[in-house]
């Protein structure tokens, strides 16, 4: 009964399976296995693209590690101010890029415009060598709002980005939702229109550690590899992040997977709604920011049901919302049972 | 001609007639020498207060390396959104302090408020360990926008920050300039106020190159002999910078000067308001920052005057406004000169 | 066929086992999960002394990691020239720390000796701010040649650093077979000897991925929660890597893994020194440096042998060197065939 | 009286003078004036070689800074174990640089031969993303020792590195030193023997805080605007540190200056010998490491003579070797008063 986080979910039984289906025989190490290389290529397919793969197996690394060859130290990231990268990273950017300043922006659930990216640029003119110049935007695709991003929007974020030069990082801790949820194809929310490099989640959606950095123009991928070994994140067993992607990538599983969570997160919506709950933003993928119904968090908390208070900053609702997360897992039985329980322990009664 | 900066100005003859005197004989390199001692007590007068005192060249060095002893690297440092820290050092504390992150706060004037530091620390609740947790606030006196905290402004900023475990840093690459302008003594502007550690400016008002990094925590300066050393701000010859502050703090020759760029940007001030001129800030300083009167600033600049445009990230001014800044060699007749100038080249006219 | 690594050698099916078995329910991220903490609480009894534990994936994250809150950025670690922090790391100790400096020494066998550590602490005085202080000493227990140290050996060598001030940072990537081999426990390899952080490696050993550090002075692990999360090394699903110290550390499972690596390598040592092979060191755990019969190499990799050639920086061996390991999986018919291969293939016949 | 550092010996008076004179007038700050742009042009003048040229305060600085851009951040600098960068900086170049790896290498003299760059290289091979990829060699010119590389020494080790595709750093603190005594042009003893970039120094030579880093071929220097900055080390008042080479290179001043302080190193070592000394190395330029009489240096100390103890990493002479350094200040009769004061003080008599 947990709509904490989708990480508390454990995993799929197919990426188990996957496993311990590589566990046979001898491997090279450091992705130099037959099945790493395989899964590598698995990609281009998935995006028609060729493009360049490096696997890790935090969200974090992946982040850090794609921005660290996407902007030099003395650069600046634009970031939406509720960003990952922003809030919870313990300021692993700063970190892995030798110190290049993360500006933070704000924008309505979740996304940049193009109109505040624009807008944010003018605002800081290059001003060699005392400015730090910006040299990167990231846009995360679901959104830490639970919001995705439409391809228009991506496609005019992006280019505002590229027509002042900056490169495009996309964290997509939860890319798998956004592909499910807006129907489109994972080529059409990425590089066709204008991103540049993709972390590509598996974790949050039924994986034990995966996360895959994309880069679609290969010729920036130049010190990746550098970059993740002395960072520690190249894996000596490496067919073992591989062998996940090769099953979270076969037959769609890592579409179905997210579909479901998407689905859970529409039928708690709406049961919530029904139960007079608010909510903070749109709930586009598997996430939902509520304030629930006076009274009703204590003691759904009381009654087993696990849940985070949200605080953004400067909200107003600080202090009334939380966040409820589906997972794979997720069943309709949890979901309708959650519901019940907010009605039944809502004031309002 | 020049308004541009404060920089501009050169030094003042006291200071090359101190660094000339105390080129004298063999003397202890790297701070050892009998002058740097006596110059490093003399801080302990002017601030009523035993402290440990550092000597580097430049300002983004003293904020850096202030920086770098407090707040760890996963830390996250509240700063104004157009402070020096901020806006013009490249990335510099982040370089420093080894990838802690800064945080930019919207404040009237340059200035931070205590609720808006409050209302920031409660938008970022300690999460350990994924959020950067907040370790240290930095603040301007005088500010970025030429102007001044008061010293219950003063009290309550710092007051908000130490309430959370904050330190309180503060650029005062212009504090000659504040104290100047606003009467207080210089340990009410600092350590009564709760200022933890002072960068303490002497380039932009006269020196050639000369800051003082102020530990009125003498514990919290452990580390700092090494940081200053590994990023090469040591000198050999500290005998050349402990020369300029001798004479920089002898007979309040940094009064002297910080009063006198203030009163020229005062009668500057008066001038050009009486010119048509708006004002972005109130002047409390030797920086203004105006709109001056349509068409003039282009036949002010070929007439030879001398003056950048200013910038501030959002602001509507923007592509109007200008800043002009007073130094300790500002004449009266400079002023007037000007002020004549912008009234002649008027479209207003 | 292949002695490459035991990196190549995948997962002992316990450890998947037990992976399978932690994916049940829902289980807060992050570490807070009960498997989690039941695990950190079996190093206290594995290792008879209270201790603070983290897990990471790597060898290389737990080294940088413990490293980066055992010295200041500006401090010096002592460590052997042939040591896996110094080699085969890509500078990752300088990242982690921020830029501390490796001192490379010389020492037979892989091993530093009590007296070169005295001689380098006394040929680095401490000379603030200018010298880089020596702040740590790390050792390598089994060693990157294969060898072991003896109680003595590291109590000696512990002193020595320990009378210096330094912290002990002990690379314990084959921590594992070097118990097994010497049939002393893991405190008298450790804490009683005087080390005070071990890195405790899994994944050479079985894993998949699992590396713990384990402070034995919890007080000095006081950082590292933050250090691993901005490094993107604190797994969301960290219940996955307990699950694999879990069953490691059940039924002295890693005990009997790296006591059959270390039978298989006496086996293959002791087949090697019939055919004519040479030794670089002692065989003492798993690994065999030596220089085959000539001629042979080739032959055997033809033959489907898989082993690296072996550069020592300086060593007369090289390009005739070559490293041979042996896992928990080598079978001794694997071993008996490349013995018989050798001897068909020298060129002595 | 003073023997123990040529940076003890404050500042020559033409170099006040010229900065004197510069104090002129408004003029642009962060190097955009006309003595800035005037000065760097000199360089290329004295180098037979157009390059670029940037200016900071210390030696430190330079070398930091011009590492940083000759290297990747895990990337691996060769550099003589006695050197600077490695003994002397408190492991700045591993801050600048952001953590690549320094790698001390032993040579006779504090010189490094070709073979042994060699050697070193074949002992490191290409060993992508495990090893740091070596990216640069630091050679120092005078040496640390006193010494100096001879043309056909210099360009054979910087042949060696080319052919590995290193860049080559020159450590030029006391580069008018080893000028002078070599009576080889500045072009045959930096790019025409194969040096990319030379830190040419002036801060011990009778400036008082000021180094240029000269870049031979411009594109290298790409990043080096904003590295600097970010670091601190752009002065705004630049046209101080500028006045001070404008008389440094004029009319040869460096060069009187350096050749004065050698002579008198000749003169102090040709007494010495006379009085029994035993020189470490020889002197080449205005060093001298010498184990004096027994019993002298005690007696010297007491006297008023300064010189510090020397000690050299596992050198049996530890405990009795001291440096003498003469500067462009040392007077014949402070020599000689010395030598007379040795042979009176020794034991021997």
């Amino acid at each position: 009964m947990s709509f904490a986080s989708d990480n508390w979910a454990g995993a799929a039984p197919e990426i188990l399976e996957a496993i311990a289906r590589a566990n046979h025989g001898a491997a090279p190490g450091y992705g130099g296995d037959a099945l790493t290389k395989k899964v590598e290529t698995r990609f281009a397919e998935i995006f028609e693209k060729d493009c360049k793969v490096y696997f890790v197996a935090t969200g974090g690394a992946a982040n850090g590690l794609a921005l660290s060859v996407m902007t030099p130290p003395y650069g600046m990231v634009l970031c939406h101010e509720e960003s990952h990268v922003q809030m919870d990273e313990c300021a692993g950017p700063e970190f892995f890029t030798g110190g290049a300043k993360l500006l933070p922006i704000v924008g309505a659930d979740g996304k940049l415009t193009a109109d505040a990216v624009r807008e944010t640029i003018k605002g800081f003119p290059y001003r060699p060598p005392h400015g730090a110049p910006i040299s990167a935007l990231s846009i995360t695709q679901g959104t830490e709002c639970g919001t995705c991003y439409s391809v228009d929007e991506l496609s005019a974020v992006c280019a505002a980005a590229h027509e002042a030069g900056l490169s495009v990082h996309m964290d997509g801790a939860r890319f798998a939702n956004a592909v499910a949820a807006s129907g489109k194809s994972p080529a059409d929310l990425t590089w066709k229109a204008g991103v540049d490099v993709l972390c590509f989640g598996g974790t949050k959606n039924g994986c034990i550690a995966a996360e895959a950095v994309v880069f679609f123009n290969p010729d920036k991928a130049k010190d990746f590899e550098f970059m993740r070994k002395r960072a520690g994140h190249l894996w000596s067993k490496m067919r073992f992040i591989s062998a996940q992607f090769d099953a979270y990538l076969e037959d769609g599983l890592w579409l179905k997977l997210a579909a479901h969570a998407n689905k859970m997160a529409q039928r708690l919506a709406a049961g919530l709604k029904e139960a007079g709950a608010e909510f903070l933003y749109p709930v586009g993928i598997n996430e939902l920011f509520v304030v629930l119904p006076e009274g009703a968090a204590p003691k759904l908390n009381e009654a087993g049901y696990l849940f985070y208070p949200w605080v953004t900053p400067g909200d107003p609702a600080n202090g009334r919302a939380h966040r409820l997360i589906c997972s794979f897992r997720t069943s309709e039985e949890e979901v309708d049972g959650f519901v019940e329980a907010v009605k039944n322990n809502s004031n309002r009664q």
